[in-house]
């Protein structure tokens, strides 16, 4: 690969590709696994980071400030990681207004409050116009772990049951529509922080792996775990909750849901003795009434990840190579 | 103001009032003081975040991925804190050639290696055409303080000296030079990281306060100190140490050096009994040769700083308002 292609931003097979090329000249590394999306850096203190692009920078159900915040809150939260500082670099076009610019912070500062997040450091690069398409955020969450374990794919066994949080896609839904300026009414974004419900599931001990399906969707997430760990993935179409709004931008705009981005969406393994327990708790928060079983590890077709339709057969997912939505987070 | 202006990331006047507006959205900070750049966040941790945005992406003594190490890496170093992980979020403009973006990534690894810095997390997204200038890199330094107590501005006392670790306005004057290709043979950026230097004064019970001298420069440091803990601060003009490729370039562009950026340059105030130790410890660095007391903590013309000119006058240092080298880093 000589230049650079979207595809390489799109969460799938290329960024993984890329990822690898530029962690490989690294010599020293901090990450237990380079597919979790935190590292641990002892004392239990975890980092993320992330850069955030969006557009429309304002969406149905969120904006670039708040999805900055919870972007990498939610990857700490995966982990089973309180998010408590965040780090905000923001590049700005100039002749941007100030006034937009703090209805985003205030978006951004609405969540830090509601989740005790401090600011920690800050960094503002004013560019001329044209060196940037408005604004871009970068984030860097930094929490401390309350759990003994680290979460994440190493902990997968065959039998483990497969909860979403709740329903798929809405956050790819709702750019997509917005981008393409398609009426979808009550179709809003996913995006909102995860950690006050994963919280509540992090004493279960049959708790394996938590992700947040961000770009490339459940699909992408499915796949980097039976890869990664190697084990077979089975889910059943029918089972995965998609909202009706969502389903309709899909068959529209010809996305696949499977790949679309989620932005308060965990994948969720589980023993399955404590699936349903798991479910319940879930249940309880707002944010997660759609909770469901939607799959289970399997001993078999490992590395692959299989999808059974609904109407009976079994088809493989495969991880998206190209993008489909380019600037969705 | 309605418009962001190229001034508010100059690292100057408008640059602090735009950096108040956006932190007193935020309730809670991690932060000791604004005016520093790091954030202690428990057991001695510190991180700070810097955006590189720099053109060219490669000058003369360095290029953007070094920069965006050295920048963060010396953010940490100067509060004490030695830098041992580092986040990494790149911004891509689609096009872009995979093999310049390995050299960046290679410079990066080259400087994390000579630190023992490790990388720990990362993000790449990928951008249509136009929506990003090329590469823009953001980085998160995080380590652990091998002080008891945290350096900073509120330390400092008058009689205090100032120091330089050595000559000012490099990295401005190599930007400049090349961003108006001006042939000026010998001149190089001072981008390198500052911590093999500056933890050998670390244990100097007199030393009160370090600062890098980025976007600003010297000057704007100065004022930041005077200001912010509310001192005089003189310096003399003809004991700043400026190569004379730099005073050429200055010459030529209309830059004032005081405002130009440095990469590797920090201001030091020490007791006035350790000054000749620390100068000492320092040059003993190569990076340190030119390093030079250059100035003093006074007790009068308080918050103000007052510059002793080569011909006996005294002019009033005030921080600059507009930009007078956009994308410096």
């Amino acid at each position: 690969m000589g230049k650079l292609t979207l595809g390489h931003g799109s969460g799938g097979r290329l960024t993984q590709e890329l990822i690898t090329e530029i962690t490989n000249i690294f010599p020293d590394k901090a990450k237990l696994s380079e597919l979790e999306d935190c590292a641990f850096i002892g004392n239990g203190y975890a980092v993320t980071i992330d850069c955030f692009t969006v557009t429309p920078r304002t969406f149905p159900g969120g904006d670039i400030g708040e999805l900055a915040i919870c972007g990498s809150a939610n990857d700490l939260a995966v982990r089973g990681v309180r998010p408590e500082f965040i780090s905000l670099s923001i590049v700005i076009e100039e002749g941007f207004e100030l006034e937009e610019l703090k209805l985003y912070m205030k978006s951004a500062a609405a969540i830090c409050s509601d989740l005790g997040i401090k600011l920690a450091s800050g960094d503002t690069k004013v560019v001329p116009m044209g060196a940037v398409d408005g604004i871009f955020l970068t984030t860097c969450a930094i929490g401390r772990s309350e759990l003994n374990l680290p979460l994440g794919m190493t902990n997968l066994q065959p039998g483990d049951g497969i909860l979403v949080s709740t329903s798929i896609g809405r956050h790819g839904a709702a750019i997509g529509a917005s981008r393409f300026e398609l009426e979808a009414e009550g179709l809003k974004s996913d995006c909102t922080p995860l950690w006050p419900a994963l919280k509540d599931i992090l004493d279960l001990e049959g708790l394996r792996s938590m992700r947040d399906c961000t770009r490339g969707g459940l699909g992408t997430v499915m796949c980097e775990w039976a890869e990664g760990r190697n084990i077979g993935i089975e889910m059943e179409e029918a089972k995965i909750p998609i909202q009706e709004e969502v389903a309709s931008v899909c068959d529209i705009l010809g996305f696949d849901p499977l790949y679309l981005a989620c932005e308060g969406c965990a994948a969720i393994a589980v023993s399955p003795d404590q699936e349903e327990e798991a479910l319940q708790r879930l249940r309880k928060h707002e944010i997660c009434k759609e909770a469901a079983l939607i799959g289970r590890v399997v001993d078999s077709h490992k590395g692959l990840v299989g999808l059974r339709t609904s109407i009976g057969g079994m088809r493989v997912v495969d991880m998206p190579v190209g993008e489909m939505l380019p600037r969705i987070c």
